[in-house]
């Protein structure tokens, strides 16, 4: 349970909020490499933590992301034409480079030095594992490059979607980092999903239904481990990585590919639930590439041309209570990410935190907002750089395995939880 | 005329407002019963007064009427999985019974008794005459169950259904209680449509196109006459009852069944149409029955799969200006119930009634309001109970006749007035 | 760059504010002729300056345009019978002239004169050209009738349209007075539109790209003149005269029909463009006709059945980047009336003019905006009757001519700015 103004403080991102400035100090993915396919493609919309930009990748390959709006009087770079190092304004034909500086003002004379005055917006990107990250920060604290292990295997190794979602990123990431729902709302898919199917470890969670919670201190984040009852003298281990601010981990399935998520504010009503999956070690199948393309695992089916699910609020999410009553689909509906999404936006735009009731299994939630809170406020008293910012924090890796009963799991876990080049993920 | 805050009075029932306080001494009709048809069949959204509930039927057959969010971490339970004797949240899996009570949360020991102190608000419900009732107030006033004699004939001898109009419930009550328009707006259809046309009475209707209004309290609300000349030294007389504080009957015609409304806030700009027909002493026939769930009478065609008119002010309500030339429809708009609510949501959302200029006619509504205002400050300030909660005063009838024009119909219409098992309705 | 405050000013034109009541000293055009094609013939909604009204054309051919809802309880009027010299209320029947007047309420006694009490805001109206004029002045201000000469030739001559814009009349009307982003936006229409091509001048737009603007003052508002460099010494100028509040033309080109604009608000977010083609000499031919009922030239393509283009903001205009690759449409966007809306409307509702960037070429805009607000304020303090207001300042004409360089614009065109009957357009 939050306090009415702890509440605000959280879900608020927009410039000049505390949580906004936190999401400032780190790289945050704003694009797929796909979306900015080719050199002088059309341009993007890109609203993020409540700015609107568009972004276009240049002659030279370049990545521009920029304030959305001509500084001459207000129209829309989406509508221009990117061409020869920039992108023009087709209503008086000011044009602007991937920095945001202005390069011709065609009504003035060259000498007039005009353009030079004009200047805007912008923010740098950075191109890795199909993924375009933006810093939205001063310049002066840019941080080292993203290192997440999912963005620096082979690409043939990985496979990338995001949605968008409609409610605010804090009660979407809350969903990542709560393990204990899957038993519950994605009973289904465990045992029946291509992506994750046949996992020696599946049985444990319908074994024990009250799994005991651990969180974990980790140098960027934490760690959350849930366990469950296993033969002998045994636990079966699942364990989270969050990293700040909004990255999480799915521990795996057998040798099926590694996934999770990032949850990245839109505005303070909508957010992007970025799914990736990868394999450390492998390439991905060529079935599996297609499961994860037809929307399976942690991916979804999009409305024709656009991010957004097939099934959404509009639709009632395609609920089938045929489908619910026979728990083929716990809840009704179909697949892992619709189901999250579907309850999460149930909760309104944002969810009202003072109402709750929270218990054990929420330990994850409770100790990630505290350390969200507390960092926001470090940076704005004390200009405290906060975890996560650091690449070596990006190099955790969730795991499942089998401990025994007397293990702590920071301990037994502690190579499992790291990424490391060129050895496989810890599972069961 | 009413002031700006007797407009706010009257028209808003939220939680903690004067009106909502006085709504919530009635039961009122929430559900027809085939929207919850069978035990452990699928959850439905209820909104009403403002509030945002979930209703189900148990596995016993029971129905919940329940806060719609779960208490954990705030999920709709419309997702929710309605199975042995209680509705599970397929979030978390916690489970909550008819009557709000949470029976399982799945993480927690069973020992520590966790889920007996968690609660949902819940309301009691009382199913009748093929509808759901509730009530909203406090246990200690509960009144009397509903005995409107549309909900206590046998059911072959009724047929009732509701639809949803985009407007404030007051401005659609008003055309409940004010017969007035009946010879303009709904002149078409008293000769064409099936379940009015051929009565005696209807001469009289386009005979005298100013009849005279007189307004007499009741004792659960008021009684408004509307008389028009007639053969010999008769009036005809078409006496409509309001009972507080949303109930109104439409004066017979011929043998035609009885029918009348509930008009229901959903929230302040929202309200529902609940439309029934009835026979007090026989069953609907095979035609009247057929004329109805075609749309006759006062009930209407809908969107398919919802209860919002197909007819609605997205589509201008199919307005037919050849139809309204020819007097075929007198505005244009097809049936009864949408004839009025194409006039009512035209107002707005809550009309400004302090720009009104009423005259004789709105007699029955001018006296309506200011009952309605005196109980909800009697209740407010003194804690008086509100006319209409007895079950007695519900049991009242519209009723046609002719009288004398030297008598009082107060008077000649005592007995008509009364609904009284086994006798037919008072009609011309 | 204006202030908030002064963008406040200048937007705003509602009842009660400076620019509207600015606004309410001129006819303004409400409805195409043909809207109201037949007497008795259906009633058509109006919102105009915020204000909601009705109009309609009764039994005597005379138009009214009157309040949108019933004196009685406040339904709308467009559900209104049109017949035998008023528009009847279908509710209670109450019916009222073209001048808002009461003319019966039924219910009433007609000795009563109840009727007479009740009167309905009226607003007088002139039907010159094909467009139907109102006026929402006070009555003693109201000015002489509308002498632009696109309403004054034969009806022939000339062909009118108008469509929707969903922004600020202000930013779309800035459109109208900024020559310089024809050489951008529209450079693929002067070439290609049937309306547009094949006349000498065009070749000078694109010779100079840096067009030098000056600006005079007219006495009913501005003449914005933009010359670009031609053979030997002289100028290529193209004049646009504008009469406040928000009449503009188009220079002409070739023998092609002169076009030009009304920019008219609906309400602060808001506006109807309205488009205009006469000749001034000659019938438009039936290929022109065509042409424009296609959407050519400054008209457009309808959702069917209303003024909304079919490329609209909720289809990104039928954004073709393919087209915008190969600068067969500049910005992707077909035709000059969407690519103006597209532009205007991507800048918001209501653009916020604390954050531009002016230069050169938007001294009409500048002067344009300082004229609005002098105006107004002259009008607020002194009662001061402001400019355009007079018939005579309405009979200006756009051209397109070659002068020497040494000429002053406004000394060699004062013959061609003049609207003048049987004198052809002055142009190139």
């Amino acid at each position: 349970m939050l306090s009415k103004e702890q509440n605000e403080l959280v879900t608020r991102t927009g410039p000049g909020t505390m949580m906004g400035d936190l999401f400032r100090c780190y790289w945050l993915p704003v694009l797929l490499s796909q979306e900015l396919a080719e050199n002088d493609g059309p341009p993007v919309r890109v609203k993020i933590l409540s700015e609107r930009l568009v972004a276009f990748r240049d002659t030279k390959g370049r990545i521009g992301l920029i304030d959305e709006f001509c500084a001459h009087r207000g129209p829309s770079m989406w509508f221009g034409r990117n061409e020869d190092c920039g992108l023009r304004c087709p209503y008086h034909g000011w044009k602007y480079d991937v920095n945001g500086q202005c390069v011709d003002v065609p009504s003035e004379p060259a000498e007039s030095g005009y353009a030079k005055k004009i200047k805007l917006k912008s923010y740098p990107t950075v191109e890795k594992g199909g993924v375009i990250w933006a810093y939205l920060g001063p310049p002066e604290r840019r941080p080292p490059e993203p290192a997440f292990e999912f963005c620096t295997v082979p690409r043939e190794q990985s496979f990338i979607s995001k949605r968008s979602q409609e409610c605010n990123w804090l009660q979407a990431m809350e969903g990542g980092i709560d393990s204990s729902h899957v038993s519950w709302l994605h009973s289904g898919n465990v045992n029946n999903d291509p992506l994750f199917k046949g996992a020696g470890g599946n049985k444990y969670n319908f074994g024990d239904l009250a799994p005991v919670f651990e969180v974990a201190e980790a140098p960027g984040g934490l760690f959350i481990g849930a366990r469950r009852k296993a033969e002998d003298d045994q636990y079966y281990w699942r364990i989270t990585p969050w990293v700040m601010p909004c990255f999480t981990g799915v521990p795996p399935r057998g040798d099926h590919p590694m996934h999770g998520h990032f949850w990245v504010p839109v505005d303070d009503e909508n957010c992007w639930a970025w799914s990736y999956d990868y394999h450390p070690v492998r390439p991905l199948t060529k079935e599996e590439r297609a499961a994860m393309e037809a929307g399976n695992g942690v991916h979804c089916e999009y409305v024709p041309g656009t991010f957004r699910p097939l099934a959404n609020k509009d639709n009632d999410y395609l609920m089938d209570r045929q489908a619910q009553r026979e728990k083929r689909e716990y809840s009704g509906i179909k697949g892992i990410a619709i189901q999250d999404s579907s309850l999460q936006e149930s909760m309104g735009p944002i969810i009202d935190r003072t109402k709750e009731n929270l218990v054990g299994c929420d330990n994850g939630i409770i100790m990630a907002r505290h350390r969200l809170m507390r960092a926001a406020k470090a940076l704005a008293e004390k200009g405290t750089i906060p975890p996560g910012v650091n690449d070596e924090h990006h190099k955790v890796r969730a795991c499942a395995m089998l401990l025994k009963r007397d293990v702590a799991f920071k301990e037994g876990a502690r190579d499992a939880l790291k990424a490391e080049v060129g050895r496989a993920q810890t599972t069961v």
